[in-house]
């Protein structure tokens, strides 16, 4: 079955799904974007994925291509042609057409992409053995509170993750502070068993995940802080793990060739991947979509 | 007459000119661009644009898609086509499309666009009035040495110059240093005379043009440097002005609120323009497109 994408307005089959080469997310990465996991036909979270996109459409001055309810109505509609049940929902509004000039009309009419793709996660597997990461040093820009498209240092990192055959690239200011990891959050369980994650500042993505493990966290009873930390804190930690979208709860086992612990992966990790395996599972069709 | 632009090995009409959605220029910005500027028909300083582009490419590990000879003579018939004799040469090369991830394969076939378009550079009334510039904060990534399409920083820039009718944003470090401008390059004429611009570090991307002024100046038996210099010592300079592709050389008379010196545009930024236009007057249509 080919994939239908949603483009400005039509929905094309994914293959020939095109946009202009003016669109400005492609000459000048003036876009956002959001990726949205699809559980059991339930999106995750939904709601807070929508607020984030609303942020950061307002922090760079782009206006809703529509209202909420019928971007939603969209994108169930896009779910629905592909037959999708489980998997990644993408969706990325930019500035709009324009003939090419750095400055920008208020006036644009922005473009909307939709795509899914089915997906599982990581599986059970990995997670129960843990994930080697390699440490790199974050050279974004100021603003990574804003889910832009302008994502060069983040594919540059994974990739050294990737040539490393690591599953991330945990990302340190010059400072040695760790920030986040290039597309997914950093956790660490400090030696006085505190859940510890950077606070959610202009120098990193609030994750939804990550706010989702907070809350969870919390709930469960744990000692959850949000402050920065080091790398030197992270590699001497009881416990280190990543959370995000399509990564859930990742405990991690390796960074560069330092081995975290003992090497398995941590218990906390590990039961809070469970306590948000169930917060997905308690989705319900009926308001999931809810905005 | 339309436009016609070159895609990815056809010329279209510009209008309908179009890229796939999963181009990876589109959702992460993965490319870099080159603008070159034609003067009566010839290339300015193609060699050192294509050399700039192989480098940027190189950073990025994206392989050329086709030798420089083929490109150029791509990018001769797109002129040819338009009938361009004034204007400028845009190219933008993108790792090429696959299914969204962020680690890359080394083996994607780049993508390439390719338009050019009319225009006279700002007018010699504007130089002989001279411009004035906004003081932002450089809030960009470590590598401005790679010119990227991952503008968004940039245009936020330019964005609040253009709002405040300005005809730049100058941009510096939180430690008050001067980088550059939002697409172009900063000089100033210090206290005793030397012409100063940052060095071409990671900090700044280093212009061509500003590269050619370098020369010009040097020859004409100008001092001059390349160093850091402060917000501060900006303010405080005889003399400033701004150098770029589309710019050539543009005296500065007032940053923000700021007067510069007596508010006249200075006597070396006017006899450096003049300089720079016999240096494009020079220009060999035999030689011009040599890389």
């Amino acid at each position: 079955m080919s994939h239908i994408a949603y483009v400005n307005g039509r929905y094309v089959p994914q293959q020939h799904a095109q946009v202009h080469i003016e669109d400005r997310g492609y000459q000048f990465a003036d876009g956002v974007y959001e990726v949205v996991y699809l559980w059991k036909g339930c999106p995750v979270d939904y709601a807070a994925h929508i607020q984030r996109l609303g942020r950061s459409l307002e922090e760079l001055e782009i206006p809703p291509p529509m209202s909420w309810g019928a971007l939603t109505s969209i994108i169930k509609e896009v779910v629905r042609r592909n037959r999708i049940v489980q998997g990644i929902v993408y969706l990325q509004i930019n500035r709009g057409v324009a003939a090419r000039n750095h400055a920008y009309s208020r006036t644009l009419r922005p473009s909307l992409i939709i795509t899914v793709k089915h997906g599982t996660g990581p599986s059970e597997k990995v997670a129960n053995r843990g994930v080697k990461v390699v440490s790199a040093a974050d050279i974004r820009w100021a603003r990574r509170d804003i889910k832009s498209v302008a994502l060069l240092p983040n594919i540059l990192a994974k990739q050294k993750a990737a040539d490393a055959k690591a599953f991330e690239a945990v990302l340190h200011t010059p400072e040695g502070i760790v920030t986040e990891a290039s597309a997914s959050n950093v956790w660490i369980v400090a030696k006085d068993k505190t859940l510890v994650t950077h606070p959610a500042t202009k120098d990193i993505l609030g994750g939804v995940t990550r706010a989702t493990i907070l809350k969870l966290a919390r709930a469960s009873g744990y000692k959850v802080t949000e402050r920065p930390f080091s790398v030197k804190e992270m590699r001497a930690a009881k416990e280190v793990f990543l959370t995000g979208t399509t990564t859930f709860v990742m405990p991690v086992v390796q960074i560069d060739q330092h081995t975290v612990a003992n090497g398995a992966p941590g218990e906390f990790a590990l039961d809070l991947r469970n306590r948000y395996t169930h917060y997905m599972n308690s989705g319900n069709p009926e308001t999931a979509w809810n905005v």
